[in-house]
């Protein structure tokens, strides 16, 4: 029988090109952070076939899912709410069951340090989100995949629909006893810090700064949307993004030693300027 | 023997007659949500004779706290921590041991529904902060009055001082378990949503409006600095204070109705333009 660390994966999710390298960034910050993990990446078919080899260096598995022309996206049609589609990709995470445990991490998360504990908890187990705390951030959690699950979970978002439109809104509704029902599932917060926490609570994060495992550049700017100056070996923050230039900068440091020289010259022209 | 009701208490503090006017607001709404408890406010002699005639027309109990000719606030400038005495003066709540138990409340939050369930909850119970989630907010928390554990913050306050200079840093590293060790301390967001709730994650806020039982005027700009349009009745938000326009309206309407109408004149003064 497989051992515990190949029953146990990171799953990550690009529905296109750009998303994907994020996903490239975050592979290899959890291989620097030496998981013994499996690390697996589900691209739809937006993700180019270059894209695809390059994430398969870096992931043990790329799995498609394709959900563009299934039952359940003409039911979104239906319902109007095609809004609701990326929302339902990344509900196509439940259905690894040849895991026994995963943690689902945002394209846009970076990995500081081992996090191989979080396989420790059960599902749902989320850090609060610092919008509304009584809610989890669905950028990191911890989840058991289950066919089962994943049928109840595409049933209740076709009936439910989100309160925001996304998988967030849509997943605290499901999972609604997370804030008040078990602490073992509250991850601290340390396990997804949004980039702009340092601008809404600066003695806190500067207090707490050392201890952060994962980085999750949530809102509109993602790190790619940023410049890099290839001299001075510099992230040039845009303004306004709310992103901590530290945090930028370890993205970027990874970013242009593992994944940017070995892309496709195409390829590199989604990001910023190189 | 006192019944339960008389033996617990809700505690707000004024160091100074625009916090308050504050308190007076806060006051009242307590009574307009038919609280059963007692309410208390802790006052310091920057609080006028005139201003404490109008709190206690609303509070059961005025109790003046004066740390500045105390030993403890010679020790703060020998610490070269004069900073922190404000931190100290809401730590004489714990000193009310008349009570059993008791729910602090800062002078800028509004009560609007009855809260009085919050008794049921042990020490220390807070709501999460919303910019660094795995701190507890310290403008609402319940907690037991007591001598011994008002020493002994008091030594952790000399010792430790605060990482963000105020109350809320020293009170959560002394309480450090909160985030992780009960949920039944972790009081639901609901009981101390920042007025700008709505700006950070607005569909939570759209969703979970309704249900709002304390508000929070956190940050420089309180609802006192606003201005009130007496004509048309109604609030004019200075820019980007990021309060609740609506939130902002419900603590005017308890000012103009039951706060300034008694007002020595000269206070009325303290607040925007009436
Ligand atoms: O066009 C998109 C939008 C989102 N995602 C995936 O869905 C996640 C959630 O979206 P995002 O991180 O942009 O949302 P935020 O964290 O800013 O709320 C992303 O990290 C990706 O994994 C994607 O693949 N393509
Ligand atoms: O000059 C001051 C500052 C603060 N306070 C009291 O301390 C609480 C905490 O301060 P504040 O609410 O201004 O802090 P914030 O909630 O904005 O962090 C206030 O609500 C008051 O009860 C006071 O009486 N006088
Ligand atoms: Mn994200
Ligand atoms: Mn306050």
């Amino acid at each position: 029988m497989a051992s515990r660390e190949e029953r146990e994966a990171f799953v990550t999710l690009a529905t296109n090109d750009t998303y994907a390298l994020g996903c490239l960034v975050l592979g290899n910050s959890l291989q620097q952070a030496s998981t013994t993990r499996k690390i697996v990446v589900l691209v739809t078919t937006g993700v180019s076939n270059s894209m695809r080899n390059q994430l398969s260096r870096v992931f043990d598995l790329v799995q498609e899912v394709n959900l563009l022309d299934s039952r359940d996206s003409s039911n979104l049609q239906l319902l109007g709410r095609p809004d609701l589609s990326c929302t339902f990709t990344k509900l196509h995470c439940w259905r690894l069951t040849q895991f026994d445990k995963a943690v689902f991490l945002d394209a846009d998360t970076l990995v500081l340090r081992n996090v191989d504990e979080l396989f420790d908890r059960e599902e749902l187990s989320a850090s609060p989100d610092a919008g509304w705390p009584d809610c989890f951030n669905s950028g990191v959690f911890v989840y058991k995949p289950s066919e089962e699950t994943y049928q109840s979970l595409l049933h209740f978002a076709l009936t439910q629909g989100s309160f925001d439109g996304g998988d967030q809104g849509m997943l605290n509704i499901y999972f609604r006893d997370w804030a008040t029902k078990d602490i073992s599932k509250h991850l601290p917060f340390i396990y997804n810090v949004v980039s702009q926490a340092f601008y809404s609570y600066l003695p806190a994060f500067t207090q707490f700064k050392n201890d952060v495992k994962i980085v999750h550049f949530i809102g509109a700017t993602k790190p790619w949307h940023h410049t890099y100056n290839t001299s001075s070996g510099k992230v040039i923050p845009l303004p306004e993004s709310g992103h901590s230039e530290e945090f930028l900068q370890m993205w970027w440091k990874i970013f242009m030693d593992l994944v940017q020289p070995a892309l496709d010259p195409t390829l590199g022209g989604l990001v910023g300027e190189l």
